[in-house]
């Protein structure tokens, strides 16, 4: 089934310990998309600047996302400067310019109304809400958000989290959230909000999925090299929402599975900068590494 | 095969958002032995002063711990007192009275000399070299240490590492060691050093082991019951060492059982304080849980 993906497109300016990129192709439904188009037709549902370069919208439509409601408006896209030292875990964010994002309507087409799996990347919740209530019956809704959202609206976000299926989070979100410091006492709070299922993100230390039926967790794929972590919770997110997509059913066995997709699609993500080695997969190397994968946590 | 653990016996006074204990019975050596003794025979090597309780000495026998190498010395009792706030990751050491332990010349007896599996739980590194240098022939050698040795011998400690088969750290103590912030360059470049094997211990993240051969990763055992961390690192290692004494070979397929089977151990430990739980546990308890614990990595 198909899949449509509410998030940003940006440009992105990354320093890190192995060098730096200016005006990269990034934004939660870039890096999303790269991982999902793997399983299944995205559709991408976005704002761009009118300073977004051409040649950007054709590498996306190259790689077979659905461009269809990604809007163009005047003004300039949303530009996301940040840096990573030491360990790279922590992104320092040394500028935000939200251009378009700021008077952002989300706009879906008639036709993908109907797309049954949706995720909504992180963006204000109150948009969220609002593209989400103009879906027709949706099967399967994920959520990401972030601290500042968390912080600047919560109710909005709380009520938010009682129309959707799974709620995902970075283990700093999920703490700030509910409040609770031990994250499986954190997902079984988060879960008590609304969702039947809670994802927490925990970077380099892998994930924990909580639901009312089974509690799940897997380390990081092991990698030494990472240039350039951004995205790579969306990344996962792709990767794990694709891949649900692309079954028949939701159930214990694929959820799992699409968490180790998520996984190994996010380990790609973070050996090179933006899209570099997303943007150049095949569903063959996320195989090929789900099998290593194995190897490494298989006792 | 037996195993000999030269390590520290303690009286542990503790805080923690779910209560306290006052001088109970804990220490490296204790710890580790409480899980080890589940597998094989444990022999301890450890002093204790002349205020150490004959119950405690009651306690560890009727555990089966072999005993003939506690020495007992005037003075006092190692003794350490700790607090833990929050996510309960972190110990805070409010205060730390060496006694006996800044004597300490350890003794193992004739026999124990042959005993070819060893733990050198975190002692001074001169003295754990010392011990080491007075067995016949040891077959397999897992060393400990922490950041005030890494800080303050860092010369012995890495001539001890030369001596070593597999190092065993927590996330802080290989990233300091090493250098490197990222924990697969961490683990090379202990294992650099000279261990064969490196096992990076991550508290709520679960393990990363290094060899030239494979790499390895687990998640912690689910838990939203911690009560009191300490000495959960100490019977980590006490259950992989204990099912690695236990079984004929020591290769890949043992090693990462092994490593399930110290991280359902350490589960145990935080469950209740001090060693309150561990002593109570049989070896059926450890393969209930590791049953539990495929289902909840394996995908």
């Amino acid at each position: 089934m198909s899949i449509l993906v509410l998030g940003t497109v940006a440009l992105d300016t990354v320093k890190t310990p192995f060098g730096a990129r200016k005006h990269m192709l990034g934004g939660s439904a870039v890096h999303f998309s790269m991982s999902a188009r793997l399983f299944t037709e995205v559709n991408l549902v976005a704002i761009i600047g009118a300073d977004f370069p051409q040649k950007h919208i054709d590498f996306l439509h190259k790689k077979g996302i659905i461009l269809t409601s990604l809007i163009k408006d005047k003004g300039a896209t949303f530009k996301w400067v940040g840096e990573y030292k030491g360990d790279l875990n922590t992104a320092l964010t040394l500028n935000t310019e939200l251009g378009v994002l700021s008077v952002f309507k989300p706009y879906v087409s008639t036709e993908q109304k109907d797309i049954k799996f949706i995720f909504l990347a992180n963006v204000d919740p109150d948009i969220q809400m609002q593209m989400l209530k103009s879906m027709n019956q949706p099967h399967f809704v994920g959520l990401d958000s972030m601290n500042f959202w968390i912080n600047n609206k919560r109710k909005s976000l709380l009520k938010l989290l009682k129309e959707v299926d799974i709620y995902v989070a970075n283990d700093q979100e999920a703490r700030a959230l509910s409040g609770e410091s031990n994250l499986i006492k954190a997902a079984k709070k988060l879960h008590s909000f609304g969702p039947e299922m809670v994802l927490i993100k925990k970077g380099e230390h892998g994930v924990l999925f909580y639901s009312d039926k089974f509690i799940f967790s897997l380390p990081a794929y092991p990698t030494d090299k990472v240039i350039d972590p951004t995205g790579a919770g969306d990344t996962f997110a792709g990767g794990f929402m694709g891949y649900l997509a692309s079954r028949k059913k939701i159930n214990g066995e694929t959820i799992k599975k699409g968490l180790a997709f998520g996984t190994v699609a996010a380990s790609f993500n973070v050996e090179d900068f933006g899209v570099e080695k997303t943007s150049r997969l095949k569903i063959n190397d996320l195989d090929k590494r789900l099998k290593e994968f194995k190897k490494y946590t298989f006792f």
